[in-house]
């Protein structure tokens, strides 16, 4: 397997009711992509691209061949990639096998998506769709009541009483709103306090409204390109060091394991022996907050923290800029906002500038990160890890 | 890279309006697939599906995570692929590029769709969603139109009358019938007359009801594995020689070269080369006949006959068994039925069946075929070439 290089990347603003297509959306990201890898759209061999809802939200299926067609890449093949929230991870997972295995030498990797303009309530409805159809939605069960359940199981199981863990839970919100304000491509520029969190209104107990993620539309894209490729068009390389994906079912089966989610462990674990690395060299981490319960549970199922202290961690500021490991550093998908398909790539892109040390004017710059984290989570459960090596 | 082969297969009968979810479609056909290739669903070790519609029309997306977790597939990487119906074919090709490159050994592939319940018309419409829908649709630039307008095209460039034309069609659509006849899991079983598609309602000049394949739902499995796992468990390998796919925009944008469509030809060019065949090498072919006139523009560019010979040859009989080249020896979309995400799958499961000459009971097996040809579109632009080739 040879090894593989992130070079440029392209994001925009993420947003809500966004006036520009998916295809409009992706085709702009991903000229940036191309550009800032010192390419042209002919140099691309083919393009993956996360995307969940564009046929249902946009009635725009098939948003790889327009936009590929629209930029100038024309007659490679481009592939659509939908694994719910994840759908961007798995879009750049499998564009890393194709340049690892000498297939290819360059591919462009996007994710997009445009689904708000549904509104909250059906977009809730929507999301369902991606977990269990046949016995899980029908009983209620759309995704802020699996989180719900999720996190009444943590206060069970870690013995945590339930005031003080939505405590905790909305020191992960405060905290993502903070550097949110840092990201201009962050969709919500907004101070949150504890306060606010607390007094939002229920969800569904004991999710608040800040405790979830907005909805959003948006777009990322990177390039990868083989080492050998990537040598004679950037001096600062960021590698994939460690991949791994796994898919599980609805949730309602996995209940002798919930609130720990298996399936990202063991994601996490083929990422982590891939690299070579143990959780303590991960130096910035992005995960997948689509709530603030799912944070906590992320960062200790990645072996970030011991099981049960993830929220006192983050009360403590251990999971700020110069803490034990920073998370988030964009805003999370909490305050950068969550466009699904594109959430993945756009971690990918944050994580990168992160070890090229970019992000120094933005205020959010981990000092001498060597090694980056990601974790994005798909519905149910299809959980993708990746991890980033500076040079 | 390493050799790939074509384990075991499983096929759903095609029908109209299925009782059964995609998720219940792929796990039979899925555990049939991982039986016949003398496997339990606890060796595979990754899943690919084609799947195009499973939210917008039955309301569960990602349904390979929640199969994967119903046959037994647990914590495996399970990636939906969608390229419209194209979308089984390019998950094929996926899975072949991660065990050609020694990735995977073992890898699952299915295709599915259950997209009836809405209705014809309703399903042009939503069919539609794979065109441009910026551009094209709003002119009423569905995909019977758009074969329609191919026809005008191809009439007027190869100067054949148009009502010539139509009966070359014809000819195409009564075959297909024919050899569905002989099939179990086609969806129409239904001798053709001439005259019959000749006075079948006319759906948009000079596409007649009979030129059109139905709407379908069904599914179809395959098991692809490296050619080492692959000995140990069949003494009939059918390996994978060539493949290729390509993209290319919206059809409107390539007036130029309709009705010729470039990305077939540089997808089966890719395939041709890496088999190291030419099209005379080929004895047996499934193409994509979503029209009648797709299939005569199909076996065209993939180099089997002239361009515009194709309907002539069809009339003359060169395309039946015992012909220059027998395709579609399965019924083809027109009557196995396009159940749209399972198609490229279902052409796959057909090929390696005649390349293991496993048809001669059912009246349809070519004989001494040494290498197939599979060709599958999708939308205005997804290509996939597959060449399988018997040891």
């Amino acid at each position: 397997m040879r090894r593989v290089v992130v070079l440029g990347g392209g994001h925009s603003k993420f947003c809500f009711n966004s006036p520009k297509t998916s295809v409009e959306m992706l085709s702009e990201v991903a000229m940036d992509a191309i550009r800032e890898s010192s390419l042209e759209a002919r140099d691309i061999q083919a393009i993956n691209v996360g995307n969940v809802l564009g046929d249902f939200a946009e009635g725009q299926g098939m948003v790889q061949s327009f936009f590929a067609n629209d930029i100038g890449c024309f007659n490679v093949p481009a592939t659509r990639f939908e694994g719910a929230c994840a759908s961007g991870s798995i879009a750049l997972r499998d564009a890393f096998i194709w340049v690892a295995s000498g297939y290819y030498d360059i591919v462009l990797v996007g994710g997009v998506e445009r689904a708000t303009a549904m509104g909250t309530a059906l977009a809730t409805r929507t999301f369902a769709m991606f977990g269990d159809s046949r016995y899980e939605f029908p009983t209620g069960f759309t995704f802020p009541a699996a989180f719900g359940l999720l996190a009444h199981l943590y206060a069970h199981r870690y013995r945590i009483p339930l005031e003080r863990l939505k405590e905790q839970m909305a020191a992960v919100s405060v905290q993502s709103h903070e550097y949110a304000m840092k990201n201009p491509h962050a969709q919500i520029h907004k101070q949150l306090s504890k306060e606010e969190v607390l007094k939002s209104f229920m969800v569904t107990t004991p999710i608040q409204l800040h405790d979830a993620c907005p909805f959003s539309d948006g777009a990322a894209a990177v390039v990868l390109a083989s080492e050998e490729v990537a040598k004679k068009l950037t001096n600062q390389p960021v590698y994939i060091s460690g991949i791994g994906q796994t898919s599980s079912g609805k949730l309602s089966s996995q209940y002798q394991y919930l609130p720990r989610l298996r399936a990202r462990e063991l994601a996490a674990e083929q990422a982590y022996r891939m690299a070579g690395l143990t959780p303590q060299d991960i130096d910035v981490c992005e995960l997948h907050d689509c709530f603030s319960i799912a944070a906590i549970i992320a960062a200790e199922g990645l072996g970030l923290f011991e099981f049960g202290t993830a929220g006192e961690a983050w009360e403590r500021g251990e999971t700020r800029l110069g803490g034990k490991i920073p998370i988030n550093m964009s805003g999370g998908l909490k305050a950068k906002g969550h466009p699904i398909g594109a959430t993945g790539v756009s971690q990918a892109y944050e994580l990168t500038r992160q070890l090229r040390g970019q992000l120094v004017e933005q205020g959010r710059q981990v000092d001498e990160a060597k090694h980056a984290l990601m974790d994005t989570l798909g519905g149910d459960g299809v959980l993708v890890s990746i991890i980033f090596s500076a040079a």
